[in-house]
């Protein structure tokens, strides 16, 4: 990794130009930015863009070394090593993301749940197991969790924020309706799940 | 409505802003914004802000009268009238969302989802009744339905897609992992659960 801090955007781009490239035959050993924005519909500015933020610029008039970019991308999107992640709350919504396979496509992956419900865990179908609350902490230390995803209520999210600082998390990714408190070093991202489809909303009640 | 958009930051907002200000006790018939800031720990010039582009300014050293702002922003969030939604895909991501309570805070009610596996449809046990696909188009037209919720995989997705358009939804919420092509007139919200938890790790892997 390079220090430099991928815009969200670009990053949300980045497996679509991978998907690209990687359908490309052998015989393109390189690729213009021209090529690229005209394959996957997008502007010519918005695509050297992109790849100057995790790759550097094309050269001109031979454009990008197309396995450099896959090269690149792969390791800006973490592909060397996926981060762990754990969920707690194996509600509907939990195990909907724990059966998500579009996580590891960006690095990650969710290599367990955890529920405070035995019925849950006994009952479980998920290919992802679930485990008792209980055994978070030392869970966590032992496979090297770097994320944390809570999918509880309400009720008992900021306990559950808690215990997966006190597990060494470094990232939480709230689905509660709450605020939570970290501590300094922790970072916490708030999921709306209602705002896009408001976004939505709003737009065509104008 | 008053034909200008409000920022979906400020959009997010609106249901916190509400619920403080219902909170409060009648005797409070104005308050001002530096009150509101201190009451949901948001900084000033964001709530001055948040609330000018949903009622106008508040008046100097009075503030904004509490129950206009309340009714400004029921109206904003479509509470007068809610928005009636479907969802296509009634796999477990569909039904949590089916299941999900927290789209009536921002004016959207999905009064039915949609699946083709018959088996999906009786065993259903979602508070949300699950109907069969080809009732789609004239349950969307008996019931003046805006806005249509995808969560198939992505080889049905463009189907399912024009389906609703078809059934004369304004705009699309699509969960699945694919670009859909709709007519000049429908909006298409495209979701990326995935993009949120990888911009987390984006960060904490640098």
């Amino acid at each position: 990794m390079n220090g430099y801090l991928i815009p969200k955007a670009t990053l949300g781009r980045l497996p679509q130009y991978l998907e690209y490239l990687k359908s490309l035959s052998e015989s393109h050993s390189t690729i213009s930015a021209t090529a690229i924005a005209k394959g996957l519909s997008l502007g010519e500015v918005q695509v050297r863009k992109d790849l100057a933020a995790v790759s550097g610029a094309g050269k001109p008039r031979i454009g990008y070394e197309r396995e450099k970019l896959i090269e690149d991308i792969e390791r800006h999107l973490g592909y060397e090593r996926l981060t762990n992640a754990v969920l707690v709350g194996a509600g509907k919504l939990g195990k909907a993301l724990l059966d998500f396979d579009g996580f590891e496509e960006y690095g990650v992956k969710i290599i367990a749940g955890f529920d405070c419900n035995e019925q849950i865990i006994k009952t479980s179908h998920s290919a992802t197991e679930i485990l008792p609350i209980k055994q978070l902490e030392q869970y966590c230390k032992a496979h090297d969790v770097k994320l944390g995803i809570i999918t509880v209520g309400q009720g008992s999210a900021q306990e559950v924020c808690d215990a997966l600082v006190a597990s060494g998390i470094r990232a939480i990714w709230n689905f509660a309706p709450c605020s939570l408190k970290v501590p300094t070093g922790v970072l916490l991202g708030q999921e709306n799940l209602a705002l896009s489809l408001a976004h939505l909303n709003n737009q065509i009640s104008k």
